[in-house]
């Protein structure tokens, strides 16, 4: 919570504008998120990765810094430029391209793409031919596949090969004639574990061995995201993450260091956001005395609380009554479908006192929340967002 | 797959402008689906569930049809009133309602309400007083918890109260002076047990009684949705659940059946619904011969197929090559989130040359899914929608 939010949500209920819940977003926040990644890794691009939050206001924030963008579809790479971004500073990062999509994105100046296999090689060799760019211009990263542990968001097995295979599609691409870069992976969103660094990059110098064997010369290692924000529990600071991420990088690769970047979204934007939500009712399933209580909120899973989803991320949550003592809740939507509930297995605890037309604040909140909600679903307008 | 919307398809390609995955609803099947329910329980007033598809043209057949509206929030009684249903045809169903919005309701004209706790009485009573409407004239009915047995998307215990305490929230509404009306349930969504209804009736009987004990007199059982669709498994036709429950309402009301509603969703416009989306790559994970393989639609989870959360909706998926040899394959969608993946610990069987570019059609879409898209989820627009 920062001075600036709590002072745009104060006027926004002085103006009688405060129906239906809101994400304020404070740019300050952002540009410290910024200088904190850029001061932890030196050497290192930052490409902050859009998809957390596409704000036209943070963008060009970011873009004015100096910040890369990694994008994962051609609106997103369109958005970048309009912040102000050069297309030399941008990466199509999303390993399932549309064929016609990497054409637009190579007209729009794009030159770098991610790749998890030979037939979007293919594609972009294709594409380039069709759009009349030269092979040897287009710079090819393979992502290979990460176990994630110690992250509160693990990534599934989809994207990304296996370190062997990658060897053979980055040889496939420089035989393509494209230009084959490097080796990307991602060791989990919201990952606490600064160390988990090291086993992706011992992967990654294996690969730059074995092309070296084959006559490729590799630059480049796209270390990913996954640099966590603070929800309920405390997380390393940005600077433990560039000291563990340089002691891999030396470990693995000596003092031939090879190009790096980063593309951090949840911990460039996370903490800079917060959601003020309003409490719709308080109740219970039955009149017996020790009958868990259910809060229902007007935001839930399917107006930009999406990464509740298994419970996965834990917000914190802050009320009016937070010297109280607390209970156990169960935390559910306002929607009328019954996957609509926040936290249940694991029961929120909530002011004893808190009750209906309460105001909450939902912390970290400004990564994967505005893009996620519905469109319209039970009627419900999607999560209205403030970047001040 | 009628041929209408093979038709509408087929033009839509033949003129280039098949970019994206589309919806395409036949309200022909709608209207096949109204007459059904209505014949199959020839006393019981359909509420069709907003929720499950608000487009325009499917809310104003059903209003010319006859058909009341099952509402979740005052978009969705605006949608229903600007369709042609008059405000007597409108119930507010969602347990879950702001006060001011129970409020904007009695002014727009309606008059039927569902809760299932007292402090949800306590709120239309004081809306009732704030906008001048008899509370007399207002019909709150109480919903209870059912266990939600046999159905493919059960329902979580966020909607309804055990059945002793709606004996004491209708008791609560009737001393305020409101109507205390009936009861309502949920068997469950997608339910293919036609015999759902009767452990469920058994606890409505046993408030009626209850009610009639303490000289309230109880009107409605509002017997709710969980009408199937078809997507993989044939589902039992609507005239089995007519007769199924029209039998157990008799064995548990006797002879003073009740007034009855339902509130078909699903059931309603699922099978009239069909997407076309498009192969974006197919890939492996390893270069290994029995290595699963992976294909990637341009739409996925956060685009509109929410429904695969938990894999619990498994939807029928024709392609052009589907006299070929399946084998099994991992279902996932094109954003860069590791969450957007349909089909993974139940793989899918796809015929082994379903290439990169072929179209796919997902049968029984109707429902449940262009409301559910994200607003711009990785810059990918929402579903497109035409109803034909």
């Amino acid at each position: 919570m920062t001075d600036r939010i709590r002072d745009f949500l104060r006027v926004r209920r002085e103006l009688g504008r405060d129906e239906g819940p809101v994400m304020v977003l404070d740019l300050d926040v952002v540009r410290d998120n910024y200088t904190a990644f850029a001061r932890a890794l030196p050497d290192t691009r930052v490409f902050y990765a859009v998809k957390a939050n596409p704000a036209p206001e943070v963008l060009r924030t970011l873009a004015e810094m100096g910040s890369c963008f990694d994008t994962a579809s051609v609106v997103e790479i369109q958005m970048a430029l309009s912040a102000g971004a050069t297309a030399d500073r941008v990466s199509f990062g999303n390993t399932i391209k549309k064929e016609r999509c990497i054409a637009r994105a190579l007209q729009l100046g794009v030159r770098l793409f991610a790749v998890d296999c030979q037939a979007e090689v293919d594609k972009i060799a294709r594409a380039a031919d069709a759009v009349k760019v030269a092979r040897e211009d287009v710079q090819v990263f393979c992502r290979i596949l990460c176990d994630g542990a110690g992250a509160e968001w693990p990534l599934s097995r989809k994207f990304g090969c296996v370190p062997e295979m990658a060897v053979d599609v980055l040889e496939h691409a420089y035989r393509a004639g494209l230009n084959a870069y490097g080796v990307s992976f991602h060791v989990g969103s919201q990952q606490g574990n600064t160390e988990a660094w090291d086993g992706a990059l011992a992967s990654a110098s294996m690969i730059f061995r074995e092309c070296a064997i084959r006559g490729i010369h590799l630059s480049m290692v796209n270390l990913g995201g996954g640099f966590p924000t603070r929800y309920l529990k405390a997380v390393p600071g940005v600077e433990s993450y560039g000291d563990a991420i340089f002691r891999a990088l030396t470990k693995h690769f000596g003092n031939q260091l090879p190009e790096t970047i980063i593309e951090p979204g949840r911990g460039m934007v996370g903490n800079a956001g917060m959601i003020e939500a309003e409490v719709v009712l308080v109740s219970q399933k039955s009149d017996a005395a020790d009958e868990v209580r259910w809060v229902y909120l007007d935001i839930g899973k399917f107006g930009g609380l999406a990464e509740t989803m298994d419970e996965s991320i834990r917000y914190r949550i802050l009320t009016d009554h937070d010297e109280d003592r607390t209970v156990p809740c169960v935390l559910a939507g306002p929607t009328c479908d019954s996957a609509d509930v926040l936290y249940e297995k694991t029961p929120y605890p909530l002011p004893v006192s808190l009750a209906i037309g309460d105001k909450v604040l939902i912390e970290g909140a400004g990564a994967y929340t505005t893009t996620y909600a519905a469109v319209a679903f039970n009627g419900f307008p999607p999560l209205q967002s403030y970047v001040i």
